[in-house]
């Protein structure tokens, strides 16, 4: 087989990018990006992130048990990466951005106004696992603007607010829509009738 | 804030779709698209996958500890998406999508030669969370489709294989790259060196 064997190594891509805001009071309000992240049960709905334990952000995840998921979009872009290099120990991100810091329904951690999804969540088990402390969650509430809100249908529209993946050290807008899920067999079912006309 | 509060959900979005290959004989071999998926732990490099307990290829991971995880790409989509409706238990999802199954080098779960790059999985935690169990591994090896790295540099080009994401019940693939990941401080330090010129 004409492939190149590596040594183990972190290559699930793409990957989310999201912001999360973590702090339970304005002097303490931090945002970290965290690409290690995602959904592990559907009901009851639950995530996870993987944050470094030398991460300022670490200890107020820990502390506080709470923290939001921001999606990230095009236009957070420059803001997603930046809140990913930069430490919450020297400089207020949220300040820095252009960031607005928005009351939570449920957790201590604030939200971010300009993202259009934010995602609530309450810890229930933090585990040690090497350079990266995983912190299992559980979503309390989740927050949509309504701006990508259709009025007429109630349906929620995502892709309008172009969100980026990361993949292999790259952030990128999302692309050319290939198909809903099950387009597959649907596309089959349309074959298989028009084979019976 | 002209935001709405849904109850709690799924949204961590965009996230990978990969396909899962699991079994350990020919006769058993398995494939199931998953897309709650990521990467948990840099060093050691860890991953999971969440699989529904009904799904067939959940007692096979299960049974073995061990599964792999095969990126998708937009020539993979239809595969993808299939392999992700239809269940391992009535049909034979490699034989019907055409993709081939190559022998790993550790676990003795296939691999699809087709995808660009195989990660080798053993499972080290299951953890039971509701809907779906959650599997925990350790990734032991990682192939990557020589077509993709270029011969001078070695340096492996992920894009070049299109890989595709899931968002919010569709495939997309990526589109414009925003940036590495790091370019909005390099970014600073360019206005900064001007500035001084």
């Amino acid at each position: 087989m004409p492939k190149t064997q590596w040594k183990p190594g972190t290559m699930v891509y793409p990957v989310p990018a999201v912001m999360v805001t973590c702090g339970n009071k304005p002097e303490n309000y931090n945002i970290i990006t965290i690409a290690w992240t995602g959904t592990i049960n559907s009901d009851p709905p639950m995530c996870y992130i993987s944050v470094r334990k030398s991460r300022h952000s670490h200890k107020l995840i820990k502390d506080t048990g709470e923290f939001v998921i921001n999606l990230t979009t095009k236009e957070l872009a420059k803001a997603t990466d930046w809140c990913g290099v930069k430490s919450g120990k020297n400089v207020d991100k949220f300040k820095e951005m252009n960031l607005t810091p928005v009351k939570a329904s449920i957790v201590s951690a604030p939200m971010i106004k300009e993202s259009p999804i934010n995602i609530e969540c309450k810890v229930t088990e933090v585990k040690e696992l090497g350079t990266h402390d995983m912190f299992l969650a559980e979503v309390v509430a989740v927050h949509a603007d309504n701006k990508y809100i259709d009025p007429k249908t109630d349906s929620f529209n995502l892709s309008k607010a172009m969100p980026i993946a990361y993949s292999h050290g790259h952030y990128y807008e999302l692309g050319t829509r290939i198909g809903k899920f099950g387009w597959s067999v649907m596309k089959n079912k349309t074959k298989r009738k028009n084979k019976k006309h």
